[in-house]
């Protein structure tokens, strides 16, 4: 039940002409989502069923966007579809969990049409492909407001396997994999407040921004090898702090070491030679968030298998500092002369 | 990360004056809620852990509500906490299973200020308590839109015990708990809409309409029992409808038994008596949604262990109709003498 039409401009929903009604639009553009998982029950259910086999727990996440503040409202459907599953799966990544379903809450304004929607489910039918994984269920409501869109993932690791925050220690190296930075510029890019040398450059950044690659791979084979993991969505700094502060300790981190693409080393050191500095792009790279990789720390000898791991799932994992005894949640940027980097902020939203 | 303040009145959350900043939010009205489930991790890592007992599975469904569409902007955020879990829990109840947790999405404009969280957050704690339920995770965003939030609860159940809506048969007696039209009534209350004999009619109707009573103990009771369950959100003859589709068969519903409470029976009385007729209110009470009572069917043998359940639950369980061959999803409502009652629609959205 609805609060009557008055209330909400869109008022009730046409019987034929026009857009779908809610009903048909679930079942038209999400109904054949749920095939790909039985628990779902064909959406035709109040709710769905998982069966979590003996030895495995189920690990769950939800994360919301909202268009004008997590996505632009003119995005690419498909992309805004991508982001919406794969920040999610970043999340079980970071616990080491491998994805098996999501449910999906959608609030549409009247304005969005049909084909938004179709090409909505259609980036969402693509990535559930590529993860195997199906959806569960969910729901789907009306809004005056912007779009707004929440998945929650579910993912299987073995018991007692999760990988914590919680368990970084002293003398821990900091790894992270893949490059940092390149959402962060990439939303520059998008804004047009970054000037880059080569223009082509756009492409990857603007890429890693709309459609990042959760690394749930590396994320699986870190079980029982990291100590601590997060995955990297408040930005490097900040999220570093995350582990320092549910360990209970500090850390430093070498901010030469940290991995740039090519782009992001394009951007900033045409930025360099330019005006003589880096114009705040080295600090947005470290701080930018959501550059979806995983955090985490381990043991120095772990180096080897993490090589192994790196070559095997095609991801770079590079030693990025170390842990120390210190303030909790503290951490130090360092430059590779020694001299401490000072930061503007730390992150963007929880500082 | 956000897009930046441009595309958002909201802008950055200041750091210390004004309302908390979103971090601090969590940390002051939400991590306390999440207490109650060992496997929230405190809502320090990036996802939430659920073990599942052996011989046992999840069931999982998720819902959403908006500002404006599904509840008023000034409603109590008390009421507001306590819907939202509400209309979770029961359809946890429709399938059978005992409720364990849940996870929480929240969007809020800039208006919303701190005063409303902290009510809406005591009003989680409350029902938490009362239904043995605690908070597992979720993610908190800004919105330039109005406030929408969206739960998905987590239940019990044990192994292929889960309550389908697909299993009723020709033969089998329709059944339903408690009463019925209170909640449609209650919003006609809200909107000024209803004229009420007796004014203290209004307290029980716009109870119904903000606190539903998800029928926990009878969907348990319901193992084994019902061959078909779905609890009555978009009103008793669409819901019924959805059973007789998802079971291929037809349903008689007899208007004349469908148990009122006290003020819906004198609210439609009191129009007959003023009009000579019921002003619609009968049909208001078959259609209008939100009872979040179970309708489901069972053998008519049934009745008897039914009696004993009800009794046990303290909660009524009336005979209504019965299940029939017939086209897919047809239900007929029949009047005490035997005519059809022709409805002008049949439930709120679905149709």
């Amino acid at each position: 039940m609805s609060l009557p039409p008055p209330a909400e401009p869109s008022g009730a929903e046409p019987l034929s002409d026009g857009p779908l009604g809610e009903f048909e639009r679930i079942r038209r553009f999400f109904k054949p989502l749920a095939a790909a998982f039985a628990g779902s029950l064909g959406l035709a259910n109040d709710a769905a069923v998982f069966g979590v086999p003996d030895g495995m727990e189920l690990v769950v996440t939800s994360d919301a966007m909202v268009a004008g503040i997590h996505f632009f409202a003119d995005d690419d459907p498909e992309d805004v579809a991508a982001k919406l599953l794969r920040v999610n799966l970043s999340d079980l990544a970071a616990m080491g969990a491998a994805p098996l379903a999501y449910t999906l809450v959608t609030a549409f304004p009247a304005a969005v049409d049909d084909a938004w929607i179709a090409r909505f489910s259609a980036g969402l039918a693509a990535d559930q492909e590529h993860f195997g994984i199906g959806l569960a269920g969910g729901d789907s409501v009306r809004t005056s407001g912007p779009i707004t869109l929440s998945v929650t993932a579910f993912g299987l690791v073995p018991k007692g396997q999760a990988l914590p925050r919680s368990g970084a220690r002293p003398g821990d190296t900091v790894f992270v994999t893949g490059t940092i930075g390149d959402a962060a510029l990439g939303l520059q890019v998008a804004l047009g407040t970054l000037g880059l040398a080569d223009p082509a450059d756009a492409i990857p950044l603007l890429a890693r921004l709309r459609r990042p690659d959760p690394r749930t791979g590396v994320g699986i084979g870190l079980r029982g090898l990291a100590h601590a993991c997060i995955d990297v969505s408040d930005g490097l700094v900040a999220d570093l702090a995350h582990i320092c502060r549910e360990s209970a300790c500090a850390a430093v981190l070498e901010a030469d070491a940290v991995p740039f693409s090519g782009a992001a080393r394009a951007a900033i050191g045409a930025a360099r030679a330019a005006i003589g500095g880096d114009a705040g792009l080295l600090e947005t790279a470290l701080t930018g968030g959501d550059d979806y990789e995983l955090l985490f720390t381990a043991a120095p000898e772990s180096r080897v298998t993490l090589d192994r791991l790196a070559a095997e799932c095609g991801v770079p994992i590079t030693a990025i500092g170390r842990m120390e005894m210190g303030p909790p949640g503290r951490v130090e940027v360092r430059r590779g002369d020694g001299s401490a980097l000072a930061l503007q902020r730390t992150g963007w939203r929880h500082f």
